[in-house]
This record gives C-alpha cells, structure tokens and sequence, in this order.
C-alpha cells in the first residue's frame, strides 16, 4: 500500500492517495500505521478522496482509530499533496471534510512545490453552549476565572469547531502546562473535555503558544489552537488581529479578519513516501 | 535515498543498503531520520555495508547521533534484510559490528523469507571491573545489595558487551522503574552508567523484563539486556538456562550455553520500505 508521509509544523500524518489506493478498513488502518514503533508512525491517518462538493475531500483518523472532523495541520498538507502531485492543479482550492468545505490558497517555491498553505479556518463560536461549557449558555467566557484545586486560573474558551481554553502565562517555558493542562482538560465545566493552550505574549503581534490536546497531552502544534488564541488575544486587548504564533513544530502566521474567520498560514512539507507491507 | 524501516521486538530502526546507496555523513542523517514527527522517526540508523572480515557489516547510530557498538534486535533485521534481499543467500551468516564478529542463524516462514534470527551474543563478563563497578575489581556481583535512597536493592550485575543492573521484582507491571530505573543508572557505583532490567520470574523457564536504557528511559527490548537477565536468572538460582522472555515489544527466545555464550532468538520484521526526501 502506497502513502506518503508530511507533516505541517510538525503534526505528522500518514497520506494515502485514494484517487488510487482502495483502503477498506480506515479504523484498524489507522491504528496500524500510526503506531511508531510497529507501524509507520504518524500522529494519525488522512484520506485524500474524490469529492462531489469540493476539489477534494479528506478524511482524518486518530491513532485510536476514532474519526476527526478536521485537522488544520494536515489540511495543507493535503492541498500540498494534491497539487504537487497533479490531482488538482489550482493554486485556490476548497477541500471537504467532517467539519464542512474549506478554502485554501496554496504558495509555491522557487521548485514549483507548495511550501505554504493559508486556510479559512472559519469564524470563532463564542457562546458557552457552543463549546459546550458550564454557565448561562449566551454568555461569553473571556477571562474567566476558573477554580482548580491549588489555586485559580483565568482563561478565555471558545470553539473553532473544537473546544479551547486559552491561558495567558508569563513564562510558556516554564509554566505547569503538564499539571494545569490535564485538570483544566477534565475540569467539571467542560462536559466534552477541553484542549488547553498556554501562551506567553512576546509583543502584540508575536506569541509563544504551547498545546495540551485533549486525549493526547502536549503535542507540538494545533491550529484550531492556534486560532482561538489569536481570538482570545484580541478578545482581552493583548494582540493585534495579525500574529506570528510560534508553536513548538514550527511558525504560524494567523489573522482574525474583521469580517469574522480566522486565516491561518503555514508550512507543508513532504518527508517520504513508501510502501507498506502489512505483514 | 531509498531506506527500509525494520523492527525486531519493536526496537525499530531505519535501514541503509549501502551496497547500493551512499551515506556520506551518518551522524547528521541518523539525527534526521530518527526524529519521530519530522523525520521517519525510529530509534536509530542502521548501515548495512560490505565487510571484509564477514559476510556484511552494520554500522548503528543512535538518535543522538552517537555510534552504537550493536544491538541484538537490530541485527537480526540485518540479517533477514540481507537474505530476503538477495544480498547474502545463505541461512548461517557472520555479520561484522562494532563489537566484533557475530554468528547468526536464519529461519525462514513459508513465504521463503526470514522469520526468525539466533544470534550468538557471546559469553557474559562477571567481573565488576569489567562492567565497570567500583569495588573489587576481579569480583562478581551477583545478588549484591545497592543502597538508594528510599532503601535498598538487590541487584545482580555484568556485562554483554555493555554493563547490565538485573533486579528481580514480584509485580513487574507495578515496580518503581520509573523511580529505580534512573536511580540505578546514575548510581556512583556505576562511573559509566548501566542499563537496568527489572524482571518478574513466572516460572523456572519464563520470565517477564521491562527494560531501562541508559541515555533512553523504558524502552520496549534490549537484546544484550535479555541476555544478562538470562544469565542472572541461572547465578541466583530462580531460572534455568533456556528460557522465554516476554519483553514489551515481544518474546525473545534466550538460552545461556553451558560452554559459555549466550543465544537469543526472535523476530525480526519489515515494516516498509520508501524514498526519503531531505527537503
């Protein structure tokens, strides 16, 4: 079985063409070629899929196999992939997935290659009940003081299609990220759990961001995460609407636009292909 | 560069044909590879070249870089790349390391290709000097208490080729390793540092390791690693000298020869094969 293996500010996954490849188990598959010892390892599985409402269609599976609406990562990577590759040769594109249809504008280099990838990430949904999260579910929950056990915490949440919980610390170096963030991911308010982002603000256009993922604890990037922090910067008047986002993968370049979504551009790289033997 | 990805018990390695392919700086490339969400991500580099005092040689790098002297699981991949690959068709091969020349032993499964691969680990060495552990330097350690902090521990330790800490436990699944395992490995009475096993005994054939890795943490096999619980296993009396070993990436046959070597058994896997693009 044919795939190629990319990555975008170090969120890796597994790419299989199905324009050409015929994957019929994508739960056990996932599990499979995830895993970094015995499989090809990857932070998870994207299909990349004809599409009858969009130039292409992805399909994203966690390492447990579970389905994912939407990975802001690994849909520049399939717009890299697409377009390098000559399934689609546009350099504006929009792609399906669990979470709707995307547009994305592609960048190339001096080789021809997409090299950045810039994503509509959609609007911010502000409202507690969209995230879902404890409280009157027509309020807003921007700098917020929440309660943990040694101490308290301010916090902005938000959805951008996936909960957020975004804490502005001092230090990101040296904050109790692996203390907080599960308490914070698994605190009583937030009935579907929480990814929690912790962010030092070097100047306002200019942040630190480190991520706890819900499920997976730190990873090196989320640009859904990404996203609401430009929100939640702007929100509590620490950020202009353009910031560069430096997240452990790699650099972000994010903007919340006036009209409402969240633009997000980033590096998509291609590190192999190969071929699996499922042995 | 075209590369296979093998693993034996889990430790996994990227494979290197330099019959055909040429590696100019293994250092800087073991580091790029190995790295697990922007490279191909294994636990190391391994070269498989032309000898002249073997059939093959394997050079192995570590992610760090640093070169490795061998690595029980990582030649027996050696072995079954070379034969399945047509490079060396016979089933009893010399392979050349860092650590001398080994002797190996293939089994092949009904496909025709290498199941299974014996490796002569060579005998183990007793004496404390040898290891090295402070105290007297043509004395043994078996069954040796060690002082920590928290209390003491009964340790039994040698050397195959690099120095091993053997601690029978009751409840392998419920020790301290965490705790233990970097207490052991940077104790004084060990100026290079060890490798720690902590073993469960199920009966007098068959056992249970977890493995700590010095430079590593817990890892899922250590080939050198079985070899030394074997041997430790015979000295204080709780084993015989053929025995199975489940490790957590999978179950080495091991057996200590009573005219001195020690001979271990198990599997070794391709997982895929593919084109690296150092982009």
């Amino acid at each position: 079985m044919k795939f190629t293996k990319m990555h975008g500010a170090g969120n890796d996954y597994v790419y299989i063409n199905c324009f050409e490849e015929k994957v019929d188990d994508p739960v056990i598959l996932s599990q499979r070629v995830s895993n970094r010892n015995f499989g090809i390892g990857s932070d998870g599985l994207i299909l990349i899929m004809p599409s009858d409402k969009a130039d292409v269609r992805m399909r994203m599976f966690n390492p447990d196999g579970s389905e994912g609406e939407m990975c802001g990562n690994g849909i520049r990577c399939v717009a890299k992939y697409v377009y390098d590759h000559g399934l689609v040769k546009k350099l504006n594109i929009d792609v399906e997935t669990g979470n709707g249809v995307l547009a994305l504008d592609l960048f190339t280099g001096g080789s021809g290659l997409v090299e950045r990838v810039s994503v509509n990430m959609g609007p911010p949904k502000l409202m507690r009940s969209e995230l879902p999260m404890t409280g009157p579910a027509n309020e807003q929950a921007i700098a917020v003081t929440l309660p943990l056990a040694q101490g308290e915490v301010e916090a902005t949440c938000l959805s951008m299609g996936n909960p957020h919980c975004v804490v502005f610390v001092d230090d990101v170096e040296n904050c109790a990220l692996e203390t907080i963030g599960p308490l914070l991911e698994n605190h009583e308010y937030f009935p579907n759990r929480i990814n929690v982002e912790f962010v030092q603000v070097v100047n306002r256009t200019e942040v630190i961001q480190r991520t706890w993922e819900r499920g997976a604890g730190e990873t090196l990037a989320c640009g859904t995460g990404a996203s609401a922090v430009t929100v939640a910067g702007v929100l509590t008047g620490r950020t202009e609407r353009k910031i560069i986002n430096h997240l452990r993968g790699g650099d972000l370049q994010m903007e919340w636009l006036e009209e409402g979504p969240v633009m997000m551009t980033g590096p998509a790289v291609e590190v192999f292909s190969g071929d699996f033997n499922p042995r």
